[in-house]
């Protein structure tokens, strides 16, 4: 079966680009794993407490951030196209079983997001991008504003430095 | 790869089943041919005037409905699951590539859904279930009442009629 191409809009997308010298299996099993998650997926001071992953189609992807302030903040996500090694796509606008969901788990105002992690060999590491999916302009400038690339870059140093471990 | 299992919730959920006696590639071939979905898929006297399908996980499911007073209601879906002759799932949820979508296109109130096509051969014929998945009690309740039993049926009747001449 073919799959669905992502289509860049600067308008209403976010987008971080980076090569990292771990391999895609190295950052696919960081993504997918829980334990994993717990780690690295929360920049500091924030932690990830806990986490649930049922890697496929419809299935769940949920974490409880916590904040330095020790206030706990869940999330639920619906895994939408899972290939592996390779792509990454879950949403907050459905819940697991692909429901939809009542409320967006990103923040306030921000709206339902959607987010794909794509990986490509490249030498001995991996070309990483990931993409944040906006309904409109509002959500988007949100979502910058909160410090989404300063976020999940930092996010990614730490996936990075924990998998190098491995 | 696995699939999502659906889970039939009856608080939020509206569910279709019958037992057709057309074999399940045709109506697969109904769902998923714009040619024939423009014949069966709104209830007579209302029209379906246009059709477009991009058959993937992430692809546009597209219908303009008219109305017997000549209004047309567009209406944007994207695939979420396509197993052939078996399985066909689609939200409003989403607009096509997974990007969250701001208006529901079913109905005033009655906010996003997302729908499942269940085909299982049955003698020569087919066992039909098509589940409406709805986020809360209130979009249920809103669909049921929009007539969600009687049009399903009734449009279910009108593929069968139309997928026999073939």
């Amino acid at each position: 079966m073919s799959h669905s191409v992502p289509v860049f809009d600067p308008k209403l997308d976010l987008v971080l680009e980076r090569v990292v010298d771990v391999p895609p299996e190295l950052v696919w099993a960081a993504w997918t794993t829980p334990e994993h998650v717990k780690v690295w997926f929360t920049p500091a001071p924030w932690k990830t407490v806990d986490c649930a992953i049922d890697l496929r189609p419809g299935g769940r992807f949920f974490t409880v951030m916590r904040s330095p302030e020790g206030q706990d903040f869940p999330n639920t996500g619906c895994y939408l196209d899972v290939v592996e090694n390779r792509r990454l796509v879950w949403t907050d606008a459905l819940l697991p079983g692909y429901r939809p969901a009542n409320d967006a788990s990103g923040g306030p105002g921000m709206g339902f997001f959607t987010a794909m992690i794509l990986l490509e060999a490249q030498g001995s590491g991996t070309k990483y991008t990931a993409i944040a999916i906006h309904r409109d302009e509002k959500g988007r400038k949100i979502h910058e504003d909160m410090g989404f690339h300063t976020g999940w870059g930092k996010a990614l140093d730490q996936l990075v430095a924990h998998m190098k471990k491995k």
